[in-house]
Parts: structure tokens; C-alpha cells; sequence
């Protein structure tokens, strides 16, 4: 691999690769020296043209435990966030010789651009562009379920796909890079994906995509049996708008409320990419219960992190090129 | 020790310890390289809801002195900023694997909560929290004193205490979480402690403590014959305010000018934690006596904050949780 | 060298050696492993009072490509921006020890004042003031001539001046401290060079320094027959201003475009400080041709930027102070 910048060109070769690197990389972080020489002397420059702390920390632990130079560049607000200047910046990056970019960009297909440019020989990864894709958030994801579903030792998970797993995605799936990266990595693997909104939060063209697509949250629930909830982050500011639920409306009908938790399959998990909006979107009970995954989900993706890394910039990378 | 979250439970011992561990410290600074090797593998996370570039460096520094990675966490102005999300960051701190966490908050108890919660494993560092307390400057603040009044070789400080010395605190105590962090590790470790300031800057509740209480400068002086003078900054934005003695006034009654500078006692060593209002609080003959330790205090900073990370990150800790 | 402040007092010597340096540091970037442990244990502060994202990188690379440990501080905004407190900065950064200073401010001689000061021991490098001197961009740029010029291996380059190179610099001489910097450091090495601009961008004094003033560069390219042609960044926000011709008048008169560039003589380097503005100050052609030494002008600028670090904070520097 050269770069990691969607989901849905991903091949199953290669996303379980990445999530049974990730395994070797979690057993790593248990002992008591965490830090592995793997990448020492490359450098790896976290590229934020949005604020997103949580990302970009746990990139940066990742690159670090693995004995990489990290350099932040915070490109939000500044002069740099504007088209010209995505190639006079990859060229300071290639200039300095940077190895890996982690890159946040709020315009969907800029860490494509940025990888097929020709401006830089650092791998790319992509952390999250526009409404397009977040696949690291994916890869965490899909290593989350394949350790809760099939057992958190390697014996458990090591080398297994999703086939035959059942996974319902809900929430505003018409913004969610997340919705997105998730389904194709899923589909993929062998799962099946549900996506359930209201119709004004169904992604454009879902239709035309491996999904099947619900209004009612209770019929996914009785009529998928999932043996995964993911429940999405509303951003309450998009309540205002007209064509939006209010959020009371939302939390009865879209929530995963104590009732619905209740109500689930014993074996079903409950994931949320965080921060969540206790009491709408999920309730507490939800949140907290042993079906939730949400801590998991973090731990994980310094792993996943780690993982992607590793295979980028290693020197492996060179033959594979 | 877990954490140091204040100095009004630290123990003796456990500050002697961090004292006598600080002279260690500063001993390897003098060395051609200052870098330990002793936090390899750890990481330090500097969570800052505060601007306070000199503490956070100061804290950078010596995690860095100590091999120990550092990532900076700055969530002034962010989201983050709300009670609510404390728990999400300290979550994700958790994940990322933090092993400790220097937070700087406006909320008094912030630190502690973060400890006491459950939410991480990490050992916790109050670097300022409100009004409540700032527990590093205190250290350091008795570590220059003990170097200065007993001798900056080790056989003089090591092992000492600060029974019989008397230290004047100056300045806006009723805000001042530095007055408050000295008063109980002074009167921990056997000195007698003033606080001189007027009234409404005293702080509510002090004729409960073990201070005592002034509301002239010059009586203090003469009274207490102090060992250590300890002034503190002055917000002039605050002089608006219309229970505020004007800046003029407060420098003729409150301020450490030449006049004064003149009369303390040929022993007596003049302190502020920094940044001084030169003319204000404190006149530049005394900023710039022999008398003043206030370069020492920035430098001995970086010891002490070496030695608490030693003490709650090293290999010590886990026997002692 | 203790600091590197300007190229205006920069000694030949001195400057051939940083520039020989400099193709050791290139040499060993060609390594699968970039990293040397030349600077280990040794702290680099990276003191920013203005952005600049792009020249902050390329010290932070060079920085930890020699394995010291480095701390950004941005200051912009801050309170610190003010006189008073550069004092109370470096009093700071004295006493955590840093080793060197790397500092970028809107006052021009704020570097000078702060190696003066006696406030810090700390080598220090200026990153741009005012609009004095940048003095590691025209050194970067004096390593990009005698490269393109006499051959990129260190048998070509090593040890040579720039005897006899003509190098004409086109644009807003008047706020440019990289112009000033090149002039002062080219002339030093035996060059000559002609300042081209209108009247109105013209630097106050030039016509008593060793430079040839030139309003016209269709006569400057006719008359110098340059080895060189830098073209400065127009800040087209200063178009607005009367006395400057519009951004039409000026890329007819002062651009580079692709007539003349098309007339240079087949030796001729095209250079640029970038980020450049295609149209206006250079074309796209001029830009992306064979003579353009844009990227490589950035890519040396960490090489240089190694050299200048190692040779004022390694070992030698104690004998040398």
C-alpha cells in the first residue's frame, strides 16, 4: 500500500492486512515499554485544515509509539486553506522530507488530489475529508467488531472477515464521512449495512449503493436483527434548519433509547465514533452498558493508527511502491 | 504518590520526596547532556484549557529532559471547554494510552475530578486550576528557598524542611491560587506564613487558616522580620474595578519599592512567580537584587516538574497506586 | 559562530562553512535513515512572534533530524508580542535550559537584541525580522546557485564562492529582508547584484549600498546578462496602495512572463522565496521550467538550516564563543 485514502477502493487483502497489523500493534501497547523503533528517522506531518483534537492526537500517539518525528501544521483560519496553496504546501512537505501526511481537509477528494498530485513521495492518509470518507475511523470500526464479535484474542480474530455480520448505521448518514467509510469497508468484509434516517438525512444516491436504506429505526431493529448499532453524532446545530426533525422528535424516533436497548439481541453491540449527545442521539443506559464499544472504539484506533502507519512508511513500502 | 493535585493533602514526606528528588534533577542539568532516559515510552499529555505558554513549556521541557513524549493539548476557545466533554477527553486520553496528564483549568477542582473519576489510569498534574491552587509553583517556590536560606549543595538542602521560616506573601491573594498552593506546603513543612494585602483582596475564609492576617506592608515587615518576601502579580485590569485600591496607591502601600527594599533584614531573599509589573508590585531595584530568586524560580521549575513526572510516571508507581 | 543574525556581518569563512556543511547534510538526507544523533540532549525553542508555517517547519525538521527536542512557541496575538516581555520570553527560555532560539519577529533587530541582551546563553538564529534580514533564506539560496551553478556534487561546490555570478532580484525591495539578506550574503561571496523595481519599491539607502539600482528589467536582463533572476512575492494587498502600480502595470513592467523568460541566457537560474503568485510577479512557464529552482530552493532550505543548527549548538560551539 502507498496510501490509505477511502474505503471503498480498499481491497480485502489489504484491510486485513491492516486490521491483523493492528493486532500485533494492540498486543505491543500492553507492555510496559510501549514504543517500538519501527519508524525511526520518518517523518510525519499531521496536516489539519479543520480542527479535530481527537484525530489528530491519536495519530500522533501512533506515530510517536512507533519512533516517528511528527510535525503539526495547522492549516485552519491560516492563508494555506485555500486550492493553490494545497500544492505549495505539499511541496514545502516533499521539501522537507516528509514521509507520511496525515491529512484533515473539509473539501471532499483533497487527499486524493494531494496523493495522485505527483507534489509529493509521502504516503498520504486521509483523516477525514468533506462528507467523502474517514477510513482510519472505519478500519477502527470493523477491528472493534471483529474483536467483540469473534473474541479479543488473535487466535479469535486474526485473519477473519464481517461475513455474515449485520450492521445498522444511523443518524444524519447525509453529512457522515463516517456513514460512508463504514460501508464500503463493511461490505467489503461481508457484512450488510442498514442505513436508517429520516429521508432529508439519507445520502444522495444511496439508492444506487450495497445498502439497504430505512426510515424507522424500529423496523431495522425487528427486521435486521443487527448484531451491530452505530449510532451517529447529530450536530444540534443543523436542528434549525426546516427540514430537519427537532431534536425531541429525533431522540423518539431515531435514538437509541432505554427501551430500544432493551429490546436488542443479546449478542448486539452498540458503537458510537464519539463525543456523543447523551439523551439524543443515545441514551445514557446505552452509552454505559456492556454493549457499548465507544472506549474500545479509541483505544483501538491508536492501533489501527499505528497499524496504517507501519505499512505506509515502512520499508516495505519501497517494493510495493 | 498518583497524583498531585494540591498541597493542602500532600503529605511531608511525600513533598520532601519531590524536593530531594528535584536537587537530583538539578544535578543532571549541569551535565553536557541533560536528556534521561528514565520516561522512554511514556506519554505526557499537556491539556490546557488556559493560555499559560511559561507553565506549559516549563512542563514540556522537563518531560522532554526525561525522554518521555509529549503531546500538547491546547482546548482554549474549543469545544472542549464545557464540563461535559472533560469526561470525553479524558476518555480519549485514556485511550491514546496517556500515562500522564498536566492539566491547566479555570474550573477550581477540574484536576481533581479528572484523577478521582475513574475516566483515566494516568497520573495527573495540576498546573492551575481557578482560584484553588497551583501546586508545581508552590514546590518550587520552597525548593528555591531552601536552596537559598540552607545552601544550593545538596548536603545542605537534601532532607531539610523549612521549620522556623517566616514568608510574607503580598499581592491579590483572594485570586491567587499561588498564594494559596505556598501557604500549605510552607506551613507543611514548618514555616509561618503572612499574607498582606487590603482587605477586599484577601481571600475568604483565610482567618480559618494557619495565617496570619495583615493589611499594611510595612507592619508585616517590621513585625514579622520575614525570611522571604513573596510578591505577587498584579491584573491591572482588575484596578477598574471599583473595590481595587488605584495602581498608585497599591504601590505606595503595597508595593516592594527601594524604600522598603532597603530595610528587610540582610538574610531576606525577595520571590515572584512571574511575570513582574515592574513600578507596580515590585520596583526594578528589587526585581534586580541579589536578593531576588526570580530566574532561580523558573530554572528550579523544570527540576521540580522533572521530579514530579519522575515520581508519578517512573516504574515506582504502580507499587505504590 | 555564537548566533546567526544577519548576513550583513556574516564572515566570508563563516559562511562557507555553513554553506559546506550544508552538503554534508544534504548527503546524509539521502539515507534510508535521515536522523543524527548530533544534537541529542540539546533544546531548540521555536520562538514565532509572527506565522510563518512554512519557514517554522523547516527549522522544526532540521531541528529533530539532529535529534534535539523542540518546542514550538507561537506568540502572535499573545501578550507577550510586546517589548517588555521579550525579556521576560527569554528569561524563560533561559532558565529551561534551551540551547537555541530560533526566533521570527515583526521588530526588526529583535533577534540581535535578544543575543545581546546577556538574558539567555542560547544560540540564536534569526527566522525573519521586520524587514531587516532573513539570513538562512539567502543562504539557502547562495547553496541553490553554487549547486546549480558549478554542479550538485560536493567536488563542484565545496569550498567555492560565488566570484563573478550576476544576480538580479526583482520586486518590493523596499519591505523585503530577503533581498536585504541575499545582498549583504551574495556580495560577501564575490557576487554582484542589481535591485530592480519601480521607484516606489525601491529600499530607502539602496543607492549607497554595493548594488546596482535599476528601474527597468527588460534593461536589467539586457544589460546584467544574469546567472540569476530572483523574483520577490508581491503582496498584492499592498496594491491597493497609491503609489504602487496595479497588478496589470506590474506583472507588464516587473513580471517574469514568458517573453522574457523565453530571452534569458541559456545558463540563467530562475529563483523564487515562494509561495509565488502565478500571473503577477512570475508566469506559469517561468515557474515550472528547467531554470526554476523553487523546490529545490525549499528542500535546501532544511540541509542549510541543519548546518546552521550544528555548527552554534554542537560541542565546537563552547571553544568558539
Amino acid at each position: 500500500m502507498r496510501h490509505l485514502l477511502d474505503t471503498r477502493t480498499l481491497a480485502k487483502d489489504d484491510a486485513l492486512r491492516i486490521l491483523d497489523t493492528a493486532e500485533d500493534m494492540a498486543a505491543t501497547q500492553q507492555r510496559e515499554v510501549k514504543k517500538l523503533p519501527t519508524l525511526r528517522g520518518k517523518t510525519v506531518v499531521n496536516l489539519f485544515y479543520e480542527d479535530s483534537t481527537r484525530t489528530r492526537i491519536s495519530f500522533e500517539a501512533a506515530a510517536k509509539r512507533l519512533s516517528a518525528d511528527v510535525i503539526n501544521f495547522s492549516a485552519k483560519g491560516s492563508s494555506v486553506s485555500k486550492g493553490e496553496s494545497l500544492k505549495d504546501t505539499a511541496q514545502t512537505l516533499q521539501a522537507i522530507g516528509a514521509d507520511g501526511v496525515v491529512i484533515r481537509h473539509p473539501g471532499s477528494g483533497a487527499p486524493a488530489r494531494l496523493a495522485s498530485s505527483g507534489w509529493i513521495d509521502a504516503g498520504v492518509l486521509n483523516a477525514g475529508d468533506g462528507t467523502h470518507e474517514h477510513p482510519t475511523q472505519a478500519l477502527l470500526d470493523a477491528f472493534t467488531m471483529r474483536r467483540r464479535l469473534f473474541g479479543e484474542d488473535l487466535a479469535g480474530s486474526r485473519g477473519r472477515d464481517l461475513d455474515g455480520v449485520s450492521a445498522v448505521i444511523v443518524g444524519d448518514l447525509a453529512h457522515s464521512r463516517v456513514a460512508r467509510s463504514n460501508l464500503w469497508l463493511l461490505t467489503t468484509l461481508g457484512a450488510h449495512v442498514t442505513f436508517v434516517a429520516p429521508e432529508t438525512l439519507q445520502p444522495y444516491g444511496a439508492r444506487t449503493w450495497p445498502v439497504t436504506v430505512r426510515h424507522s429505526l424500529d423496523e431495522a431493529l425487528r427486521e435486521d436483527a443487527p448484531d451491530v448499532v452505530m449510532m451517529l453524532r447529530i450536530q444540534s446545530e443543523r436542528m434549525h434548519a426546516a427540514f430537519f426533525p427537532n431534536e425531541r422528535e429525533y431522540a423518539r424516533n431515531w435514538g437509541l433509547d432505554d427501551g430500544r436497548l432493551a429490546a436488542l439481541p443479546e449478542r448486539t453491540i452498540v458503537m458510537h465514533p464519539g463525543p456523543m449527545n447523551r439523551g439524543l442521539e443515545i441514551s445514557s443506559a446505552a452509552a454505559d452498558s456492556e454493549r457499548s464499544t465507544v472506549l474500545e472504539q479509541v483505544a483501538n484506533g491508536v492501533s489501527v493508527r499505528m497499524a496504517a502507519l507501519y505499512l505506509l512508511l515502512s520499508g516495505e513500502r519501497e517494493t510495493q511502491a
